[in-house]
């Protein structure tokens, strides 16, 4: 008998992930509070629910891609939320990046109704997205994760179970933590090229052929190189990220010198007017304002 | 008339640059301190000098690997430097890591004597070195490039003209502000994955698929998973560099908080007792000490 799927939120993200699983030819069930979203997926074959509590009756994994915490917590518990319709043995699957104690007490809630919780956070951006080569950082039970693993294939090329609820969501922290840095190395290296008159874009090339190598390097680094901020990931979706961080690490922040850096930083980027809405690349511009002492030294 | 080649400066980066010149079939001849250093180029049919003007003597391209900016001067200048043997019209080429502005002024200085400096710091380490895959970043005349550029074949697979005197200079500075900030956001991510209770080395495999992939998780991400921390490329080496960082960037720093930081860390790894010969890779147990409250927090 085939799964049934189920998804939930049709956002920049979600909307080409479930179009994969449903290229992939799985059955497939989808909500979005904007129904023009759901159009594409609608016309792909899926059908459409008016509620998410509609796709749990339909669905045996139903997959969630919505922006924080208090949305994942409505779509699971709210009026007509999945909790009111979970079939028995259901998987819900959270695909977006949510703090690692909420994730844990979710999964405490569905377990108590009979159904079970698997974090399971991307990172690859809307390019990822679309081309199904998404990494995808797994938290939950091992049978859970073997039953969703065929579905997993359909969004991304690199799928790893990384231990019990909550440590996917532990790894897309780990990975927001190495990326944050990483921009900061790159914004840092382009701007000392430029102040000492070398072109940072041979900087660049040659850097991308030796131990500085980065994907960050690669795609935020021409980024930067052009001025070019359009989104890709928005700088107030990387703060929230570096947040969520934050309030996980507790007094372990002060062991995360350079995270903690990169959330400063990032919040001046974001509190300048309309930059939230930049491309996280842009947090050159913050480096390039502290050089020209526009912005106060960190 | 084939171009004749001298190197000198056969350690551990040197020695597998000068085979890898004479494995092309480059005429050769070698100058080391330690003589034992040169017997493989010997038994690979190089010429051995006994000074470095005795290399000069008998190169029009001389290729120089050595320590620090006052080991550079001395090859150059001091008694039996490569100045008192200089054939007219030759080319230095210095693929240490030396400072931009005592680069510049070398430059300046051999000019005064009928020949040119090529800056060509390098990036990959021994394994790049041996493998002749070196990413090398060159500053210098265009002419100076182009005649050196059949012998930087040999040794490298990713060969950057970046500019005038120094630009290379400049290029490996901000190849170690990147590399820095990166190690270090490897180091926090990793340490932060163990705090959590989570496994890193599950956290770096789900990593190293999406945006967070850098050259340094994957090479120096398992260093430190492996406590691995056999050279490599030592701490002390890395702490002299982000040291030509500050002394170059002078005021500039205060726009370099990441890269400031990684210098005070690895300044901390440094002057524990012996972990200076450590691979840079140590710098997870500084992280690691702050974490416990063995270390003061940055």
């Amino acid at each position: 008998m085939q799964t049934r799927s189920g998804f939930i939120g049709l956002g920049v993200m979600g909307q080409p992930m479930a179009l994969n699983l449903r290229r992939a030819g799985h059955a497939l069930t989808v909500h979005a509070r904007n129904r023009e979203r759901a159009r594409p997926l609608v016309e792909a074959g899926a059908e459409l629910a008016d509620s998410p509590a509609a796709v749990a009756r339909a669905a045996d994994v139903v997959f969630i891609n919505v922006s924080d915490d208090a949305a994942v917590e409505a779509v699971l518990f709210g009026a007509d939320g999945i909790a009111a319709g979970l079939r028995a043995g259901a998987i819900v699957v959270d695909m977006g990046t949510t703090s690692p104690t909420a994730t844990r007490a979710f999964a405490g809630r569905l377990a108590g109704l009979g159904a079970s919780l698997l974090d399971a956070p991307v990172s690859g951006g809307e390019a990822g997205a679309r081309a199904g080569t998404l990494s995808i950082m797994v938290g939950g039970a091992a049978t859970d994760f073997a039953r969703v693993a065929p579905l997993f294939q359909a969004l991304g090329g690199n799928v790893v179970h990384v231990g019990p609820a909550g440590a996917g969501q532990v790894a897309k922290a780990c990975n927001q933590i190495a990326v944050s840095a990483t921009l900061l190395g790159v914004a840092e290296a382009l701007t000392f090229a430029r102040a000492q008159g070398v072109d940072p874009a041979r900087v660049r090339a040659a850097l991308l052929g030796g131990s500085a190598y980065s994907r960050i390097l690669e795609i935020h680094g021409q980024r930067m190189l052009e001025r070019n901020f359009t989104p890709g990931f928005r700088a107030r979706l990387h703060r929230k990220d570096l947040d969520i961080v934050r309030a996980e690490a507790g007094a372990a922040l002060t062991a995360l010198p350079a995270t903690r850096l990169a959330g400063e930083l990032m919040t001046r980027l974001v509190e300048e007017n309309g930059a939230g809405e930049l491309d996280s690349a842009a947090l050159v511009t913050v480096i390039e304002g502290m050089l020209a002492g526009k912005i106060p030294d960190a």
